[in-house]
């Protein structure tokens, strides 16, 4: 279709003054796997399907799950 | 955490009366994809970890990349 997407998680993590790390231990995830979403890497595509999902379904990301207490498991 | 995630997709789905192949062409994916996030593999943890993002961020997953016309390269 003629269209690139481009990730804004550098700008938007610079934004709130938090480094790699500091957003990485706030997601759950590796540093390394910030890195990656900033470069457009294996990341933006996902961004992306959710995004159209919470368009379609008219939600946002928190509605597409939930969480259930597993501990008498 | 003893914290388990579950898909609410399907019930967001049907609550918009849509088939996972409608779904699918909607969101531009194979509807073996809707399936599988639909079954909690594979695609749960990606929305757990956007809803994370866009929680720390405060932002929506569309904040998350531009899109960009290519019909110049």
């Amino acid at each position: 279709m003629g269209e690139i997407y481009m990730s804004r998680l550098a700008e938007l993590r610079k934004g709130k003054d938090l480094t790699q790390r500091n957003l990485a231990d706030l997601v759950g995830v590796d540093p390394s796997t910030i890195r990656n979403w900033e470069r457009d890497r294996g990341g933006i595509e996902t961004f992306v399907r959710v995004a159209k999902l919470c368009e379609v379904l008219e939600c946002s990301p928190s509605d597409l799950f939930r969480v259930e207490d597993a501990t008498n498991d």
